[in-house]
């Protein structure tokens, strides 16, 4: 026996519901078609209380949740859980790209001060200048709160050393000390493997011995 | 300066909002905690009618999604929409394990005849028996339709073998054509990389070229 092959897609699965959720999990970063199938039958599957938790979750960070008018991070509360925390220094302020940037910091365990989102970085060609980041507010606090130090953790590629440049020149008048995040060969990497700015940087960098 | 190393996660997002999709997303299966943190900042900042859209999606599958009684697959109507289509051929029924092997079948497009999904295989060593899998489903639909062949479809494994021998047995005696679909080498494989039970397979099975 032979059927036509088909090119058509409408009838790949017997619900619409079902196909409607593949194609939306597949406009996911990272998730291609397959993978979006195997969420899909898990979401069917698995416990209720988890899937309709995902989906409340979902539609939560979409109604409740902005963004911290004092720090430029993604809040639920005016001012976020970070900015509001009493025992957190209140003289560093850590200046970052984006809402992911604090993650990562936090994540590192290393900091316990404040910060401020910038919301992009410097990129003339993109037609990103000043005026599209949150530097007039990050000045306005300086006015306001008793930061001493500023350390520039913007990325380090082109637009993040030209954002901490700017912001260097900018801030330089004000007494401030202000320190930029060390650039070098990242832990764990093999010297040899490291791209030649990197190690140029390393080296650069590099501190005595205690 | 110098802060205390934290290993607690629970300052880790600006949103404890944020912080419960991103949990939620990593209990899915092939999503690790990294991309958990991007798929949330993405739906965090996509189109809201996409991020809300997903939401509506997994609410629907949950609610509006059963199991077609006919054919025992993923559906929100009675019967489904495989075992309602018109165009569908009547008198061939390709018996399968679960609904995600209806979708592989389809997306070969080699297939136009009914379903039916057993929702397992035999598996003694699991407790799964007979009575577990919607084979006396089955046998029901072989008394009320026009059924003339039954395509085995069931996996290539212990189980789905163990399942085809006991589905074979229990149909001989109604005067169908039962056939197994073919194992072999797969297509674009090769032979060096082929395990030998498949070669096997695949010499056993072999065909006159025509």
């Amino acid at each position: 026996m032979a059927w036509d092959s088909r090119g058509s897609r409408d009838v790949d699965y017997s619900s619409r519901y079902l196909e409607e959720l593949v194609d939306l999990l597949a406009l996911l970063p990272t998730i291609g078609r397959k993978t979006a199938q195997r969420l899909a039958f898990h979401l069917l599957k698995t416990d209720e209380a988890e899937a309709l938790g995902l989906a409340l979750a979902i539609q939560r960070i979409r109604k409740d949740v902005g963004v911290c008018e004092t720090c430029g991070n993604i809040a639920e509360t005016q001012p976020c859980y970070l900015c509001r925390d009493p025992k957190r220094e209140r003289t560093v302020l850590c200046v970052v790209e984006q809402p992911g940037d604090v993650v990562a910091v936090e994540k590192s365990g290393a900091y316990r001060g404040q910060y401020h989102v910038l919301r992009g970085a410097l990129s003339p060609l993109d037609g990103v200048g000043p005026e599209d980041l949150r530097i007039e507010a990050l000045y306005l606090r300086l006015d306001e709160e008793p930061i001493e130090e500023i350390i520039l953790a913007t990325n380090p590629t082109a637009q993040g050393e030209a954002t901490a440049h700017y912001l260097h020149q900018g801030l330089s008048a004000r007494g401030l000390r202000i320190t930029r995040i060390a650039r070098g060969v990242p832990v764990g990497a093999d010297l040899e493997l490291s791209d030649q700015v990197t190690l140029a940087r390393a080296l650069e960098g590099r501190k005595e011995m205690d």
